[in-house]
């Protein structure tokens, strides 16, 4: 999205990612004015931080109106009341009070969520999910992410914790689930980068989806299987949320597209309770990389109610 | 519960289950002033619909102040819109406009629920989750029901059928659900009192449950099997809705008790994510048999809103 005319108020929307972060001025109808981007694979605690500090207060610089206040979506275990990240797979970050530290080095309103639960809310407001009010997003990546818009609104839980569907069993006596996770036989398991790649019997997941573009049959077969234990738990979210839409995003699945979605829905559908099982659409996150940016504009310019 | 003054206004909240229906008059303060009971099992829908209508007029001519509206819980599928009994499992109620009906023939205010949604709401505001907005019931009797209220609301999903934990997979490659169900290894087929009377080879779940009372080891391997796949069903809504306090009722769950919950609670905190592994309660449901009823007076005193 390009501005075109001067806006009154803008807020920065910060995406937080594993190997970079991307700051965002937005305006109050979402259009983007500046990105500053930097590294954040391999730095400490620290470093983080200042990189963080350092993108907003680029972005701040040129932004074309006063900013309001700052949203950060970050892959990490939120507590939501404390602004505390608790905990981070890919990030130095085990109970850091984010929301305090960036608060007091920016000197504006912070607003800290989980960069899928900025992402769910972006697809349910201004992407595959516009106009729904019961929208449930995975990503499907290293591992899955995932958030649940109901009502309109963020289904936080009790603390900032809702909405991991990588972590529902889909085999309750299967294997460890690979991520720190105590469970069995997780969704996550079966359905993300690195387990496409081992059951398509490829260094990347990249090369597996390639491979099956190219028509190998192995690779097709990998991807397909994926799409149905995908599939089996996307039925689960159906039968337990009944949301209009669900929305599959990450690298992986935008990567995959229909050579996934395809099997996914039509296993989905197969098994899950009517009316969801007719009715919910199943489709591709239409946001690409910048909705977690996006999703983080919008909690600051809400004010971090929603 | 009952009353100790006049009322000034009264609802009528009416379970109706596969065998018995139970149409209470109750105050705002919950109060009950009268229980009019009717057979279900068996009756064709016309003579079902006749027993309803009865039950409330019984109850009506009883109360102690006027009606002001009539709330309803039934075991079925739920179009939340239209107000339609879309499909019941063990009641004649298919595509039966259920909230139409009874409102010309009542000549009242009527809102219709899933029985187990009435249930939650009640165990949400008085009893085994008061004081907590995020809860999850599940009931486990010949299946499985279950109500989700989120922020202190009913989460009814797009048109009402959300809440279905029983037909989330915990083995996607498992047998078809025994329901009338297309989904495989759903939770519902581990764990319910078919389940836990085919595992302990026994006619009824309750001679198990006694067996096992009584320290017959056979028994309480069978409990404690069954207590396992509900955690495991459990750490998956932990995992996807962090709620305060998981609620498992039913006729099974009551009578087992600590037998069941035990193993249950013992798995979901191992298999869960944190902070919901160790902060969430589980716990037996506290209302019995009139949470349903309970639960259809609230949605009347509330205007069916919540």
């Amino acid at each position: 999205m390009v501005a075109t005319v001067a806006a009154a108020s803008c807020v920065i929307g910060v995406d937080l990612g594993g190997t970079k972060l991307l700051a965002g001025v937005a305006d109050e109808h979402l259009a983007v004015h500046h990105r500053a981007y930097r590294q954040a694979l391999g730095l400490e605690t620290g470093d983080l931080l200042d990189a963080c500090v350092a993108a907003v207060e680029e972005a701040r610089a040129a932004a074309p109106a006063d900013i309001q206040a700052v949203g950060f979506g970050i892959p990490c275990l939120m507590d939501q009341e404390r602004g505390m990240a608790v905990m981070a797979v890919n990030l130095p970050l085990i109970d850091v009070p984010f929301r305090d530290i960036m608060t007091e080095r920016l000197g504006l309103p912070v607003i800290v969520d989980n960069d899928a639960n900025c992402a769910a809310l972006c697809e349910a407001r201004v992407g595959a999910g516009v106009g729904c009010s019961e929208l449930v997003l995975l990503t499907i990546g290293t591992g899955i992410g995932g958030g649940i818009v109901a009502r309109g609104h963020l289904q936080r839980g009790a603390s900032g914790a809702a909405g991991e569907p990588g972590h529902m069993t889909i085999d309750a006596d299967g294997p460890p689930c690979p991520g720190d996770c105590p469970g069995r036989g997780c969704l996550e398991a079966y359905v993300s980068g690195p387990a496409l790649a081992r059951v398509g019997g490829r260094d990347t997941a990249t090369e597996v989806i390639n491979a099956a573009r190219s028509g190998d049959a192995a690779a097709v077969e990998a991807v397909a299987k994926m799409g149905e234990k995908l599939g089996a738990g996307i039925a689960n979210l159906l039968n337990l949320l009944e949301p209009e839409v669900v929305v599959v995003g990450g690298g992986v699945a935008v990567h995959a597209g229909d050579l996934l979605l395809e099997h996914a829905e039509k296993t989905a559908r197969a098994r899950a309770l009517e009316p969801a099982a007719s009715n919910a659409r199943i489709v591709v996150a239409e946001l690409g990389i910048e909705a977690g940016m996006l999703g983080a504009a919008m909690l600051a310019l809400d004010g971090g109610v929603v």
